[in-house]
């Protein structure tokens, strides 16, 4: 139990304060093992919760859930070249089952098309084992070489990939928008977190993909955080895994594919956009622990009856399906109990001192904003039940209007530069489509095209960089 | 869509068998890469309702999840000597990260014992910390070099993996029995699968271990299945790793700990103690789906009223809480329907035909007796409930009867070896408690002593093997 809190200001050293947070609210810990992470109880919860909210979206879409081998056969991976190229450097090789070495290396799944794919091109036969509509959660190895920066960079994270096989491309490219928008309404609806909405560019799209989709959010710090992604796969890896099935006139199709998934940075970006200097705030809807409830007894001077009230409150919450935790640990005092609740980021405390037990009342306070209500003990669930709803559309609002102040539009290249440097933030700007600009920009600030919005906006201006004419509206930025 | 039934009897070639229900019923597959296997829907959907089952008991008695790396460095495993031993020769390892040597190779977990507890010695400073009491969702990796087989030995599967940290060794014996007793009312309540509860022998207890416990269930070819083990570690771990903590006191000691797993293997012992010649039989409590609607339309008379009808009970079940489909598919007939689930294991089926349309009733057809009953419209969702009921007591009883019939009374050493040859199963017998013993007689007979009872037996004869004094009565088996 971390017993001080966190001692730099989110706004003057954001990343020491990112640590900072992270390791005393205890959510999770580096690993003995470098470039790895602990997900301890707390952000181990907070998954959980994100699990049970996508999974129950997706069901009720026809998705279902299964599970394919960690290991990858290195003959396997380098049959989509362009896959291969994208993910062999950050690629961990197991060479040895016990004293024996293999005789082909196997990569830890970076990502599954390749092993998944090699199967369904099995499984695959006719019109009527489309569409194929599978997803996994499981454990991903990517060997970065950087340093690790916890849920957003490790060398190990979790996540879900779904993938998806359809007999033509239209519906294929359905699948990719109805996934993208579930996201959104993750990201957005319980995550508290504001999203563009769009697609990469030809540099920076899935390496195999045909085209990619995703959500980008800005950091306090000014940098992009790619939240979730969804590709349309094109027939690129049907082809070379030779998914074919015989269409209702009897001929043979090679299948339309995508795949999507988000991870566990997502709590990082948690903790980044809604925590402040006394530690994380969690959106209630994804909080473990909604509301604490912590008795305030005076001198021994009415304790019984203030824990009594404390259990019966509890017992009220509880039944109405709220996430309450009574801490009526006798160790600790409400001083100390306050400060570890709100470094953990509970929603909502309510306060049991003899004043409240005196008046019928209880009093609460808010995480977001610090705010003290008394409310009349018969009112306390309908109170509680609007005031997370406050809160969580509180930390939306926050977070939508620091977007909103985090887009800046520019017309010249100097501008741009001058933005990146003091601003950063997406910067708007148009584009004349080559790749080249877009990677001399690149070079020479940092920043990368995040998005080209779904629905072309207007073009405002020649390219950006070149000065040639426009093509696109696009979002650049610095990101994570 | 397999379309073609299991060709060979359970009864004639139960190996066989059970490769091809598991395949045929589409359970899980083969994987590509040696040795591995893919859990496809319905297993994995069938793991989903064991992990709520059981995640439901353990948070109840305040266990918490968490999520520790994959990867183990050599010099962690290599601690606690028993542990590495017992391990090493099935250890996976990572050599290479992209195209760098690593400086130290890293084992994938075999268990996580080790790589947790370096933790836990870095959290754990007081009295206040304990207990701790966590648990892991995670895949496993062994490297087993022998044949595989699906769910029972592949190279990764999947469990849970409970791990505490107590003040007492008697709070750790205490974890122990509570756990326990919660898999054996998951085995035979849920999977309706028996189990025996006991010890496990020196020998044959988890390396590292104080002493293990564990329940054993017979399979119908006579073997023995380990189903989970609650291991009861000491301070062997908490010596090696230095976990300490001071008590009231102000005292240092040496935590207590306690293990225990159970892991995907449960799906093969499901599929192989209820299946049948027709394939999967699912116990009613963790079926995936548990009733399926099968319109019967008769040559296009009343084919609309029968779906109306169909989905009006479909809607009915539904509301009830009741895992239900309704197979409305026009591209296969009833009769291939009827077959397809009957191979998937779907404990009910509800026809309705043109017969049943006119009398106002429904046809339900048991899986695992194959009788059929009509009941009226009105009374379905009272009927269905009560031979879901049914089902899952016939099958559990069905199982306890075969496992007492496969428990057999010897006092001579000759008819050990006849019973294990002729009849397989249990072999209950007195043992002197000599490991030499115990190690002739599985050279001998590839029998092991499966459960040393936690409650004594009575003594009834000398000890099998060298005929000297008894100590106690034991369980032995040949085993998967």
């Amino acid at each position: 139990m971390s017993d001080i809190g966190v001692t730099v200001k989110k706004s003057e050293n954001f990343s020491e304060w990112y640590t900072q947070v992270i390791l005393k609210s205890e959510l999770a810990d580096y690993a003995p093992v470098k470039g790895c992470m602990i997900f301890r109880e707390l952000s181990y919860a907070i998954w959980e919760k994100i699990q049970e909210i996508f999974d129950t979206k997706i069901k009720a879409t026809g998705h279902k859930n299964v599970y394919f081998p960690l290991f990858i056969p290195e003959h396997f991976l380098k049959k989509e070249a362009e896959h291969f190229e994208g993910f062999v450097p950050e690629v961990a090789w197991v060479t040895m089952g016990g004293d024996t070495p293999l005789e082909e290396k196997l990569a830890l799944r970076p990502t599954s098309e390749t092993i998944m794919y090699a199967t369904f091109a099995k499984w695959i036969r006719s019109w009527r084992d489309l569409p194929v509509k599978i997803n996994q959660w499981c454990n991903i190895i990517r060997w970065d070489t950087k340093g690790t920066k916890l849920f957003l960079r490790t060398r190990e994270f979790l996540w879900q990939e779904g993938h998806t096989v359809h007999a033509t491309k239209e519906e294929a490219d359905q699948e990719v928008m109805q996934i993208l928008n579930e996201y959104k309404d993750l990201m957005e609806n319980y995550l508290a977190i504001p999203v563009l909405k769009g697609k990469k560019s030809e540099r920076e799209k899935f390496p195999g993909a045909l085209y990619t989709t995703c959500l980008e959010a800005i950091m306090p710090d000014g940098k992009a955080l790619q939240m979730a992604t969804s590709h349309h796969l094109g027939q690129n890896f049907s082809k070379v895994f030779k998914i074919k099935f015989l269409d209702k006139e009897e001929k043979e199709q090679y299948a339309w594919q995508t795949s999507w998934g988000f991870s566990t940075r997502l709590i990082g970006a948690l903790v980044m956009v809604h925590g402040d200097d006394k530690g994380l705030v969690l959106p209630p809807k994804i909080a473990p622990i909604q509301v604490v409830i912590v008795p305030i007894p005076y001198k021994d001077v009415d304790t019984e009856q203030i824990l009594a009230k404390a259990k019966e409150i509890y017992e009220k919450l509880h039944k109405n399906g709220i996430q309450v935790v009574l801490d009526d640990r006798t160790e600790y005092t409400p001083g100390w109990k306050f400060n570890d609740w709100e470094l953990k980021g509970v929603p909502l405390r309510i306060e049991i001192g003899p004043r409240d037990l005196k008046q019928g009342q209880v009093t609460l306070a808010r995480r977001d904003t610090f705010e003290k209500t008394a409310v009349k003990e018969e009112n306390v669930t309908d109170a509680v039940t609007k005031l997370l709803k406050d809160i969580q559309r509180n930390l939306f609002e926050k977070a939508k209007k620091i977007l909103e102040e985090n887009i800046t539009t520019v017309t010249a290249y100097k501008d741009f530069k001058k933005v990146l440097k003091e601003k950063g933030g997406f910067i708007r700007a148009c584009w004349c489509g080559s790749s080249d600009c877009e990677k001399n920009v690149k070079e020479e600030t940092g920043a990368t095209i995040r998005i080209v919005p779904l629905e072309k906006e207007k073009i405002f201006a020649n390219c950006i960089y070149c000065g040639e004419e426009a093509k696109e509206v696009v979002y650049f930025a610095r990101s994570y």
